[in-house]
């Protein structure tokens, strides 16, 4: 499946939450390439058949398994993993779900709400979404990251400054992401793929699908590297803007409550000008919707915007 | 100047904050086309001359100036206004400062710091910062908006649910924005206009330049609007994209801790790689970064990442 890596991780290799004492399942020499397989978020609980009852029955236990943890020779705490991210080998198979209590809009979304797609993994043509919407895919790894010096296990769900889920649509093939490293063997993970996701991530769900990567590993000693930081090679939005944006906004001292206040005003809109309902507009939103901090600095209301793509409905 | 408007509101009618009870200096019909003469936000304190101990004996008094108001006949509470940015005629003068007590990152920049800019009205072309860097630039009014209900005189820093102060680098010429009225009338005012802006306005200042500008402003009648949203006729940020980003990060339970950290990264990255001076990369980071929310939803971390354009340099 990768002719040119040196090793194949397997998927049946993946762990729950970070914890630097689980053991490794490989280690590699700096500038070693290597092909994973990831399992979509669900962990395989969601199938091509699943349906909205199936939300109800999910077992969070089993929720975002990362592949892993692989060990990189030589790596140690203060040390920097540069990750060349190569090529995604997507499946085909997706979903997006509003699981209840999780979400931007968790108060306005109480029940669950499942969409299963199907796309098509060589072309990545744009995917129907209700008859109404087809969203443009750029497969990315939702969760890539390193072991915490901080001992015992920690959820997989909150990003940390070495990573994890975080969620970044533009950790795309073609980008270099460097983690700071925190452990010996700096002990690194993938998984949560997602075929497409807007920023924010706002109903809490991409377009959760399960995906090989290939990808490279390499070393920059001792380097001071407070928080993830990443190269893209080119542009990042192109896929969405050929057509401009609708843009809803959210004005005031909170930033968290003007995101909520934008994508609520985004969801309103598109059921007025698309006949959505607002259970399908809002996992639209988080599929292809980017959440931008206009002003950060006119004390003391700062402005967040929303921007939904208009391609999608042309 | 603007051959088809149908009024031309001159820069010597403007005002500063926002009042219900500033007299309107135009009555215009919706649908009307008007030409506004627009001040820099300094009210002209700066040249095309001025250095950065002018910055000390800025007269805040005098900031932020804003055209109009203007009367649109018919408009009543519950309305909204849609305004049509048509074109903006710009000077080829322009400056950005840090303004000690202002910004995202105040505490770190104490010291003033000015940067006069020079740039050619007619084409547009990327313009010179520090010999280092290119700076694309796509003009935008700062400040734009109603007057409020709420009687009394406002500041005109803070943006509100009828505009104002909003600094988003989208309200460029072809874009439409919907405003909620107030006031009878709507009262509508523009200024502090920018020929280039990142989402954020992190320094707080963009380039600041005086500017012209032609709109159409019509009406909806009694239409739901919390607050403003605007659409956008195409991409709004190939200008910047053509060579990818670097992007640094700032991850947790607090947006602006999250905003501040990956700008501060940036600030430190331009410097590393480009040999800027500090003061000079956070008003580079100010007139061409983006601020974004990646993830807004990974209980309790959010991610924050800022977005430098690569072409800026090449």
């Amino acid at each position: 499946m990768c002719k040119h890596c040196d090793y194949t991780i397997h998927g049946a290799h993946h762990h729950h939450g970070w914890d630097h004492s689980i053991p490794p399942v490989e280690t590699v020499a700096p500038g070693s390439t290597l092909h994973f397989e990831c399992l979509d978020s669900s962990g395989g609980q969601f199938t091509p058949d699943s349906v909205t009852a199936d939300v109800e029955t999910l077992d969070f236990g089993k929720i975002n398994p990362v592949t892993g943890p692989v060990y990189v020779d030589g790596a140690e705490p203060g040390d920097v993993l540069k990750v060349e991210i190569q090529a995604f080998h997507p499946s085909g198979f997706g979903w997006t779900a509003n699981i209840p209590g999780f979400g931007l809009l968790a108060d306005q979304f109480k029940d669950p709400h499942l969409k299963v797609w199907k796309y098509d993994p060589e072309t990545l043509a744009p995917s129907v979404f209700s008859d109404l919407a087809r969203v443009p895919l750029k497969p990315f790894a939702g969760t890539i990251g390193l072991a915490p010096a901080e001992a015992g296990l920690h959820s997989v769900v909150p990003p940390r400054r070495m990573g994890g889920n975080l969620d970044i649509r533009d950790l795309a093939a073609g980008t270099t992401l460097y983690l700071p490293v925190e452990v010996a063997g700096a002990l690194f993970s993938i998984g949560d793929t997602h075929a497409a996701q807007g920023d924010g991530e706002v109903c809490g769900t991409a377009i959760e699908s399960p995906m090989n990567v290939d990808l490279k590993l390499d070393l920059i000693k001792q380097e001071k590297l407070a928080f993830p930081r990443f190269t893209t090679p080119g542009p990042v939005t192109r896929h969405l803007d050929a057509k401009g944006y609708e843009v809803t906004t959210g004005i005031g001292p909170d930033m968290m409550t003007g995101a909520r206040d934008a994508v609520s005003a985004m969801v309103d809109l598109l059921g007025k000008q698309h006949g959505l309902s607002a259970e399908d507009a809002y996992l639209l939103c988080s599929v292809c919707g980017d959440l931008r901090i206009s002003e950060i600095v006119d004390m003391p209301n700062w402005v967040v915007s929303f921007y939904f793509p208009r391609v999608v409905f042309e």
